[in-house]
């Protein structure tokens, strides 16, 4: 339990420093709550609900000092997409869902750590993880227009929603777009100038820092008060209305099992990608104060969390990038920091709803679009083409099927295309017919380098470990040889980049030794690797070895030379 | 057109060559390809059907000089899987679906051949085909009890067959059984004393071991006249019956897009399984004269032979070893004498079709039985586990997937597996804290040897390419040594073994060193190889790595030394 690592050596320094911290995430979280929600498709209230329970059990599971979950972007979307095409946008199964999918993920998560199976996330490739975050950002961003200008458009991708937007041009309502156009352009500033400005009146960094991120709730403020003050709503700008007050009870999910069948691939997902998100978070935090997190025990922590998000009947959760940097630049010391956290917003449900029914629907999609703006990484591209074709074109098929057709089809294609063009790689590995350096005991590539060769000997090198994707590579590649050099007599090959040789390889290389053997040419092999060699001595292959197995390339060079006379020594 | 490579040379040695091997090859085709179609669900003339054109379009298309293509045991159970389950037996959907698998599958391996995808087989494992063949050899034996036996038993894998059989046990049907029992008795004496009592009178070797190859033949002329002459099938014996003499028409596959749905995945197991059969044998025999086979042109070939198999009313077809073997010892010389077997068979199905009417059932089981029995491999799975236990797993669960369930389910889960534990074991590659051998510029594993190490200074060797599966894996490892030894002020990562890095990988390193960078620590390369130092060089890690790139490790060792005393020289 990590929590027993921190909670005996609490102190009231400590105490002090997360509850500055709580207070300020507090502020920071409310707005962003609501947000999230509605991204999902659900009632503000559940963004609330699920920051709470999900807050103070990370805190007892999770390994992280600083890391703040919650609902997030990325994860909020991927709820939309799951159960948009399975329920009705508002209706009580939908809500159900989201339900059924935090508990589903949560599950998933504390499995996956009791059997430490966090290197699962690690087939996530970086520039797949990055072109769907950018893609996905640019799908909440267009998501949010509707809400923005008061049109209803619907979609999980560009298409759908581009189409939408373009067919309601002109039914755009220009009160709605007064007050989202006002938020939207205020946080930009905020972001923008609020900062420098506020240093320039003579507040420290940190405080300007705190304020800035403040913004949101301050636009949430003011236009809630405008709203109210006008009768906006009485106009048609949407608001979000009455919630109901008071802090949830325990909800069980629904126990259908063709709910959760249909739901179970959305909820792996979820777990997955959020799981990438918040240890990538918490990773980075906890090496700043060389600290360290527990990936497998993280599991448990977010699996906890998003249990905890289900029972309260809240939504998936997740550790979040912004949120987690304001806790940890606010002086949060111990996880104690997100119960606090938890507190603040249970006491803003209890105390703040009846407060929100006059929030212009309109300011919180300007706080999603600005929040999501920060996750668009187009430079990644570019470095990602400069560096590697192959990882771009993972990259690229990742964000086109993201934008064009949906975020769960976009992950899966990235994921399958990545392994694919690693294996492919790893199945054409790189090899050298080589040659002997004149005068020397080095032996070089015969294309690139001057070297000695002789027509009834060829040394051939190959640079990757032999299993069963490349082992036909290797049958064409010697076959070939002989076929092309009947002169030839004997077949070296040099290993000392094979770290394995598995049981399909090893069969390779005694149908090589066989066929060989056939056709009059014996086969031998030098250095090869000291393991690789304890696996191979009690093999059939060994006893049945036409040739010899040299230490060293040169000694085969020597030893198999007709005329000794070559030999220098 | 692999034709022009030897008709144009065509010699008359060649042609007597290949008229004995055709000759002794049809002999041997004619119950094998009966028995075939028997096993695949389908009326015996398929077979035949299925043993004339693809063997003229293979003598045109395909590269190999000897293989032998036509119904084979393990693509007759894959058909047969694959039909049983969406149709009724022996119903005209049924044959039409055999059509529509083969055309199918020419399809696709011609398409696979075009775009250069004959790497795809490599996915196969050697542990996993040897599984999957030992498994489909007790599958279809299984099969074959029944009607050896004369009950009724039908299912795909060894759990409804034994259910089956076990629930027929007081069915037996004693002539049958005779006429069976004694093919069966017959054939395996055969194969054990038969060559060596015909080299005791006196035979060659060769002739002794063709005139064993005949035993099949001779096994049905006897059983068939004796059934005809005891008039058995009168007391319930089954026999083949009358079927359709002459040759094939063309016939049209039913262009029903649902079908072709249906049975794509099967086409698809059935085109890669039969291609790496093929190609297996094909290697073998050429490499025998020192001949070459071109895979990707071979897919083609085999393509050629499946789309005619399909046009001639036939069933999917791939080069089978014990018939290619036979024409290799024959003496077949070129493709020509695939063609000549065509004829041969041609003719067979003119002209003998009447005498096939009573040909017993139960002795085309027997001859399946014996035929199948080289297949089963026990011994490899010892092998394998002696030398493997991750390829063992693999091979195992191949085996008892297509025991218990059925053939497809068994092979895709092999090629799944094995390619995860591949992609498990180089996830989590060797690697090692280096120390100096006192007194020499090597360095080794601290756990292993007597070396000097510094507090200050940790070596980190990975022994694996660094790609995104292994990715976190490194930064869980690096910042595990930092947070486990807060003295250190450099870390060097010795990367002789990094043959790729790939933009994870990058994004790992350039992660890694922020994060030594925000705790005060450098980080070094050293022993970068030349090709990943080219594509590293313009990268921002590069620009920002807080340490420095060392040629070899000595010389890390020795610029980072705070006491330039301990140097030698």
């Amino acid at each position: 339990m990590p929590v027993l690592g921190w909670l005996p050596a609490y102190r009231k320094e400590m105490l002090v420093s997360d509850l500055v911290a709580a207070f300020i995430v507090t502020i920071m979280l409310i707005p962003q709550s609501l947000a999230y929600a509605m991204l999902a498709g659900l009632p503000p209230q559940v963004g609330l609900y699920a920051s709470i329970l999900p807050l103070v059990l990370y805190a007892v599971f999770g390994t992280s000092r600083t890391l703040s979950v919650g609902p997030v972007a990325v994860v909020a979307l991927m709820t939309a997409a799951a159960l948009g095409s399975q329920f009705e946008a508002g209706s009580a199964e939908y809500v159900g869902g989201a339900i059924v999918l935090a508990v589903m993920s949560g599950l998933m998560l504390v499995l996956m750590g009791v059997f430490r199976l966090g290197f699962l996330a690690n087939f996530l490739s970086h520039p797949v993880v990055s072109g769907f975050i950018t893609a996905s950002g640019l799908v909440i961003a267009a998501s949010q227009l509707g809400q923005l200008t008061g049109v209803p458009i619907s979609g999980h991708n560009l298409l759908q929603l581009g189409a939408d937007l373009f067919r309601e041009l002109g039914n755009i309502h220009l009160p709605t777009l007064a007050i989202g156009g006002g938020a939207l352009l205020f946080l930009v500033a905020a972001r923008k100038f609020l900062k420098p400005a506020l240093i320039r009146l003579g507040l420290g960094e940190r405080t300007a820092d705190m304020l800035t991120k403040a913004a949101p709730i301050l636009a949430v403020v003011v236009t809630t008060l405008i709203t109210w003050a006008l009768g906006l709503d009485q106009a048609g700008v949407r608001v979000v209305g009455e919630v109901p007050g008071g802090l949830p009870g325990l909800v069980m999910p629904a126990m259908e099992l063709s709910l959760w069948q249909q739901l179970a691939m959305s909820a792996l997902l979820i777990s997955v990608v959020g799981f990438v998100e918040s240890v990538s978070v918490g990773q980075t935090l906890a090496a700043k104060r060389r600290q360290r997190i527990d990936p497998d025990q993280e599991l448990i922590g977010l699996g906890a969390a998003n249990l905890g998000a289900g029972f309260a009947g809240g939504m998936p959760v997740t550790g979040g990038f912004s949120r987690s940097v304001v806790n940890f630049d606010a002086g949060a010391q111990t996880p104690a920091a997100g119960a606090f956290t938890a507190i603040g917003i249970a006491v803003a449900t209890l105390a703040l709803t009846p407060a929100i029914a006059m929030l212009p629907v309109a300011t919180l999609a300007a706080t999603i679009i600005v929040a999501v703006s920060t996750l668009v990484d187009f430079p990644a591209l570019i470095r990602t083409w400069r560096y590697s074709r192959a990882d771009f074109m993972a990259m690229l098929v990742t964000i086109v099927l993201t934008l064009s057709y949906s975020v769960e089809a976009g992950i899966v294609a990235g994921v399958g295309l990545s392994v694919w063009l690693f294996l492919y790689r790893t199945s054409r590995p790189h090899s050298a017919l080589l040659g002997r350096v004149p005068g020397t005991e080095h032996f070089r590539n015969v294309l690139r380098h001057q070297v000695e060769t002789r027509p009834e000997l060829a040394l051939l090198r190959v640079d990757e470990s032999l299993y069963f994707a490349n082992a036909r590579f290797l049958e064409d590649r010697v076959l070939d040889l002989i076929s092309s050099h009947p002169e030839l007599e004997d077949v070296v090959l040099v290993c000392p980049a094979v770290n394995l040789v598995d049981a399909s390889a090893l069969e390779s290389l005694e149908a090589i030794n066989d066929r060989l053997k056939d056709g009059g040419v014996r086969l031998h092999l030098s250095e090869v690797k000291g393991p690789v060699m304890d696996r191979l001595k009690n093999t059939g292959f060994c006893r049945n070895l036409s040739g010899r197995i040299f230490l060293s390339t040169f000694e085969a060079w020597a030893a198999l030379n007709p005329r000794a006379s070559d030999v220098p020594g």
